[in-house]
């Protein structure tokens, strides 16, 4: 017997048929004995439709009514998978994020978990009912519900895992594991079979879209063992695990890219010290995270450009924090431009290999696709292109790092 | 300055056009210095579409379940309002029923509020803050979400509007105020200045829709004076008062009528004592609510025909129950129709005069109308027929009592 944490995604849940689907994939683990507790997101397109609504009702809105809004897609679906589940015979009951209650920080439309009480939620699962937890959202110190940023459901899950200690976190979605890039994109992407929390980690962020960032942290830091699996075929998924358990690392694991992406550059901003706390301090207390930042040597000792990129969505937000911001941080103009797209190329074989980063910018370059940003980490190269080479970016680097399945 | 209640139903917040335009309506009390306290419902169809997810899912299904599902509608509006509030430059912030908190019985589904702690909410309103309370919904004994029946964000309303000792309780509404009866049937239906609570009450439970029948059960008990009006329209509506603020009593307040009927008739049932208990002892534990009931006198002195009316609604699980029920209750057979309707007279003035339940009869054989159940109170008649004679019922009805309105 294993104790288990389910999760499934929009596209898994996406109708009442869906959901029977995924009522079935339950049963079989609790006929095979388990202990299961399951965490669902918001039935595709409801979570849109929900921030739209929010949108629409005001540009610059009360985060904290922006939780309340949007936690109601994972209830709803909760609920739901609960009903079924009781139709087919087993016990089962939704979970709130006020009733366990998950615990998180005050960062409402982006929150952590902090903690979660489970005690009630064990009673019940050894008693044999099955635990449908809502996903992404929680409760505040505020006694207000939270929700943990997009794509928090995954983070909820490896969070219920390690609460519960659950042997394994299954993340069912609708693609089948982590491929080395988008097969939307490139047809003869391949499947990996083992993936290291550290790639996840920045496939994650750079856009792979099939995890959440936060989930993989807590993942790594908690020690949680998950899989990425697809709800619809019977078939092992990608397991993300511990670089030890990994033999044969290969160099690059994978090529990621993001549309989502929005650059700012603020120029002729006074070359004195102080200065990024003044830019990056207001946009850091809106909750704005910023990702690659470039600043040029100062034109003639006094002024310097500054370029940075962000989510996006969080550009009109920003573009507000920086213009109430102007008369401390003493710029003269301002541009910005959403029509970029970030490619990453990512593996933890890349820390003994020299010469990765050359082969980017040459295959790059061979097409004709200019770099503005470049940002690196310890096993990750990031760069910043005009979006309308994404495809074209995604397929040279796939093939010029050998990552092409060898055609059926 | 006042402190009144403001509630808005689904369809006066149906879009955030309309969302705004609530805001406008509370905006202009809030100018006028008085504390405002608002109850919405969900945005029009977002009820039905919630309670169709739930059918789908199972027909039988969880009522604690159900209740997690169907409460979002409210939650969402909320949030929604308090938003558009703030964009205004107005304080504001929603309320959950989990948050006040709203505590009611554990009859999920249908569930009483029976008390409503609203000292947080009183201090926010004192400081300016306009409460902003997602309707129809509360927080059982088992700590989860209840709901208060359909329509029951008017009980919501009256019952904070009771808890906050507030001066006034407006109900808005798609209508603007309480008809003689529903003016789609009858085209010179009038508008009523004052009704009744007992009128009101009457008329609420045979269908008239505008206000559900327990919020005027507690704005009698609690001596809340409602005024029903319109969202739409910038005009005073129907005060829903004691009878003695009324002078001028009519014989008839109105003509109602209720399409969601159906009719059980349970055949050659042993006619001895306890034979009723043990039918309708089961269906009140289902929270089934029976409303008319006939027994005619037994066949041969053993046994007798039982006919009861309950909403449309409860069929399915009332058939469930007298299925299960069947060995205790001996019946022989069991019919059902669910195509009949409900037509109702109301009156205070009918205590003082005779003959108004003959002219009911005589109006509906003229129609050749058959009456299959009658049922009265003090102040009403009602009766029910075959649904296809819904208007041509009502119609007759409204002239016979001379209800019509001098044409234009």
């Amino acid at each position: 017997m294993a104790r288990i944490v389910m999760k499934f995604g929009g596209t898994s849940v996406a109708n009442l048929e869906r959901i029977r689907n995924v009522a079935q994939r339950i049963k079989s683990e609790v006929d095979a004995g388990h202990q299961v507790a399951v965490v669902v997101s918001a039935m595709t397109g409801v979570t849109d439709q929900l921030v739209g609504y929010v949108r629409e009702a005001a540009e610059l809105y009360d985060a904290r009514e922006y939780d309340a809004v949007v936690a109601t897609g994972e209830q709803v679906t909760s609920g739901l998978l609960a009903i079924v589940l009781q139709s087919m015979g087993i016990p089962a009951r939704s979970w709130l994020g006020w009733q366990l209650a998950i615990k998180t920080d005050g960062a409402h439309g982006a929150a952590r978990i902090e903690n979660i009480d489970t005690a009630d939620m064990i009673t019940q699962m050894i008693a044999g009912s099955v635990a449908v937890m809502a996903g992404f959202q929680g409760l505040g110190p505020d006694s207000r519900i939270t929700t943990l940023g997009r794509g928090g459901s995954d983070t909820s899950a490896v969070a219920l895992a390690a609460a519960l200690k659950a042997d394994r976190c299954d993340i069912y979605t609708d693609v089948d594991g982590i491929y080395t890039t988008d097969p939307r994109i490139v047809s003869r992407a391949r499947k990996l079979e083992k993936i290291t929390y550290e790639e996840m980690l920045e496939l994650a962020s750079v856009g792979a879209k099939v995890l959440q960032t936060r989930s993989v942290e807590v993942a790594m830091k908690e020690k949680v063992r998950v899989q990425v699996l697809s709800s619809f075929k019977h078939k092992p998924g990608t397991m993300v695990v511990d670089e030890d358990e990994i033999m044969e690392k290969e160099l690059i694991a994978g090529v990621a890219y993001s549309r989502n992406e929005a650059k700012i550059t603020i120029m002729n901003v006074p070359d004195h010290p102080g200065v990024s706390a003044a830019i990056f301090g207001p946009l850091s207390e809106a909750n704005i995270n910023v990702d690659m930042i470039v600043q040029n040597v100062a034109h003639d000792g006094k002024t310097t450009d500054l370029t940075f990129t962000l989510t996006a969505a969080d550009l009109p937000r920003a573009l507000d924090v920086l213009e109430k911001a102007k008369p401390l941080i003493e710029y003269e103009t301002l541009t910005h431009d959403a029509n970029v797209a970030k490619i990453s190329v990512v593996g933890v074989g890349m820390r003994s290999h020299a010469g990765v980063a050359l082969t980017m910018f040459k295959t790059l370059a061979e097409k004709s696709i200019n770099i503005q940003v470049i940002s690196t980490s310890e096993i990750k190269i990031s760069v910043l292109i005009a979006a309308e080479y994404t495809e074209l970016a995604v397929r040279a680097l796939h093939t010029a790092y050998g990552l092409d399945a060898v055609a059926a």
